[in-house]
């Protein structure tokens, strides 16, 4: 991109010189290795795989059906050509009233049926990225807090923070309790900034947690709303994984909560919801965010903003159609909790063969894997580091380090499962455990006694496993690492 | 919307308060008005017809056949649902490259071919509105200042300040020189701002421009790139009516100034450009924005900002076919000119047998009405909201009034001609005439001499016929007025 006529530096906007957009994470630097060497079945497959993204490509086929079998949901087919005009001239901030309805229906029914949504407040958005920017801009001024348990999603430092100039202050939760969010935890942090001058707005959680692939129950749920109603702070929660659920019991969304809440214990106007349709339906291409929210004026506000990440009205109209077929929309629920489920077990019991535990988990595109038995220095943030290198150099798989998602304790990796064939699956389960078998038995040093292990039956065998494995990783850190190519220019900040 | 448990207000933020969204204003009451009493040619033929949104509907047949004819290009037809899983999952933020190939070429193509735009400085937006607000984030803090020639789009109050907290202070231009931006005013208003202590970062300005319909000469144009590079300020052209133009020779993009003019006096780091297909393809829907700045530093800033307001992939596969297609793009931008300057030809030529004279334009979706000798009061912009309630109540058109676009001087209306077939125009042309000839003799006072009209060659004739209107219309006023219905709650902000 080389232009004469450089000769002197033009002043850009704090924003744009901060780098507060977070995209110097080692979360990204991941995919930057992937995209210079990508696996693929046939043509590459000593390349890496990558397991960095939360993509669900489970059910597309499904959609692909569904599609296939309503052309007239298409402006582009003979069959839905005549709405092209309309269509492409179609720019009402609100939307489609039909895909408003469709999206308020659709995150019903995604939540079991059990709570219903007011079309009148779907407000859209540019993605879950876009949302969860625009309830910033709506509730919180430069300076202001919301806090967030951690670990948290990798790009909300960007999402939340980079040109709202909001702050976030992490709600630290612990593998000793896995990792659940409590009451007691939040307001810890809520004093703290409070100490610390801060002026904290609000509470923000993703419900399912990525990375955690956890849910919250509905007593803590009830506890957190009766919580920021006592503080007076605002409640929102990023419930973008709520379809994704594969066992563990019913999804409560904060919805149902609130009807279900008794009324002096609730002020709705302090309750958000952001939602999208990249995870539960395997669609981020199509940039569908919503922010739902209780209180008519960050509704009214929010729409406002919708201007500056409209969905398409092309992509709109489709949605409006496949979401409002209830057969359809039934069944790919269904369908998609059943593979995902498969998925799920497929994933945890070959990486069990590898001696590799992970958090129990009931939702997500992920999984929580435990490898703090692996690391040089076990309360080592580098040797998190070191070993995320080695994953991707020697074991070729792109799996994100739990320090880009603000984890306090070093060892843990978020590792996805739903974004690849079942092939791939299995050649990657087939790396993990061959390099962890090929490493098992070189054992040259006395291995320290204090390794735990969480939520596994066997964990005695386990823990002998590990202590061994250590060591191999240990041999492995001496022979020295080789740089992965980490700046490929090509970087997809993805909400992933 | 009613809800239970809201017992005490939440606070929300000054962004969200203080209502500088700019819905406030006349131009959105006129769209509300609109929406309640729609005119349709058969349905409604009484209703009020939308003359206040600058949508170009001429070409769409052309673009419709293209789709008809290039199945492939859908990820919903027959022939192109093998991409659809690819596609609905690509969430790249650079987009994919073809779509940024084809908008490059599509740039150049529609600036004449005299300049060519390079793919890897294509920054994808949600729409000109995201676009716009995106290069405000990149170059300007809070508190700094944006000059902008009025009168100007009225929608940049929300699109440049609202989010960003940048200032815009407008360089005035007058109806005397044809409203033409001259250096000499934009040197003024710098001076100005910077007496009041303000940092002027830039200057923004729409050419062809908006609500104009005029162009900027290519000997102005260079001479504020001097301006700007003297100033070490940027300069942002938002360049979405550039496929507009009609007559009046060659538009000149500021890609080409930057092209020809010495390299000493021009430094390309300040220079950026935004784009849009909503006016030049009449796809508003389709919510494509794009920031082009010569930049680097920029470039990659707004890449990252992208992914705010990102292009539905659907949308990109399909338009990125479209605009690679030579064929297609040269019939189109050379057919759309073409029914352009017939329809303002249709238009002006309409509105002057009613005795009513506009700016003479060149390019746009609109006129730049003069109907200052309708005024009760020339000086006064009450008498410009009067005169409008009695254009909407009265004839039945929604246009907008110059107030709206910051105009200096009482008296302009902006009227969008490109949005309704011709039986439309020739019912609303047909009401303007009825309206003005119906109140030609009721001559109640004796009227003011001080009357100007401008760019018109019966200047003399039309001179006598607007004092009498003038008259006609003060009996009107007198009459009283109903108030309009503008509080329709479906107020659709658009790019218009």
């Amino acid at each position: 991109m080389g232009l004469p006529g450089k000769n002197k530096g033009a002043v850009l906007s704090k924003i744009a010189t901060n780098n507060q957009h977070g995209e110097n994470s080692e979360y990204f630097d991941g995919w930057k290795a992937y995209d210079k060497d990508p696996f693929h079945l046939s043509r590459n497959p000593h390349g890496i795989i990558q397991m960095g993204l939360a993509e669900n490509q489970l059910c597309l086929d499904l959609i692909k059906d569904w599609v296939k079998e309503n052309p007239e949901a298409s402006i582009c087919t003979l069959e839905g050509i005549h709405q092209f005009s309309d269509i492409a001239n179609f720019q009402d901030y609100h939307g489609l009233k039909k895909f408003r309805q469709a999206i308020a229906h659709f995150m019903g029914k995604a939540r079991g049926g059990r709570v219903t949504f007011d079309p009148e407040r779907v407000v859209m958005s540019g993605g879950a990225t876009g949302a969860n920017e625009t309830i910033m801009f709506c509730l919180a001024d430069p300076g202001d807090v919301f806090l967030i348990p951690s670990p948290y999603y990798a790009a909300f430092d960007r999402d939340l923070r980079w040109r709202t100039g909001v702050e976030i202050i992490p709600v630290p939760c612990s593998s000793s309790d896995n990792f659940k969010l409590t009451v007691d935890a939040a307001e810890w942090a809520y004093k703290k900034a409070q100490e610390s001058n801060k002026k904290v707005k609000g509470l923000i959680l993703t419900n399912p947690s990525n990375p955690l692939g956890t849910m919250l129950d509905k007593d803590t749920l009830t506890n957190l709303v009766r919580f920021v109603t006592r503080k007076n702070i605002h409640l929102v929660v990023d419930e973008i994984y709520a379809a994704t659920v594969f066992a563990g019991g019913d999804f409560v969304s904060v919805a149902e909560v609130v009807n279900d809440v008794d009324i002096s214990e609730v002020n709705v106007d302090l309750i958000h919801i952001v939602y999208s349709l990249s995870k539960d339906m395997g669609l981020p291409g199509f940039r569908v965010g919503i922010v739902y929210s209780f209180n008519d004026s960050v509704v009214s506000c929010a729409r406002k903003m919708s201007s500056f990440g409209l969905v398409s009205s092309q992509t709109q109209l489709m949605l409006a159609s496949m979401l409002s077929d209830d057969q359809f929309v039934d069944n790919f629920l269904m369908e998609s909790s059943r593979r995902l489920g498969i998925r799920h077990k497929v994933f945890t019991t070959g990486i069990k063969k590898a001696d590799i535990a992970c958090l129990t988990s009931n939702a997500g595109l992920f999984a929580w894997m435990d490898l703090r038995h692996l690391l040089r220095d076990r309360n080592s943030f580098e040797s998190e580091i070191e070993l995320w290198h080695i994953i991707i150099d020697r074991v070729k798989l792109n799996v994100s380090p739990g320090s880009s998602f603000r984890c306090t304790e070093p060892g843990w990796f978020r590792i996805c499962f739903a974004n690849m064939d079942d092939d791939t699956l299995h050649v990657a389960l087939g790396r993990i455990q061959d390099f962890v078998s090929k490493n098992k038995n070189k054992i040259v040093e006395k291995a320290s006694e204090n390794d735990q292990v969480i939520q596994n039956k066997s964990a005695k065998k386990l823990k002998w496993t590990q202590t061994n494995l250590r060591l191999s990783f240990r041999r492995l850190y001496e022979d020295g690492l080789s740089s992965p190519g980490i700046m490929s220019p090509h970087s997809p900040l993805l909400r992933a």
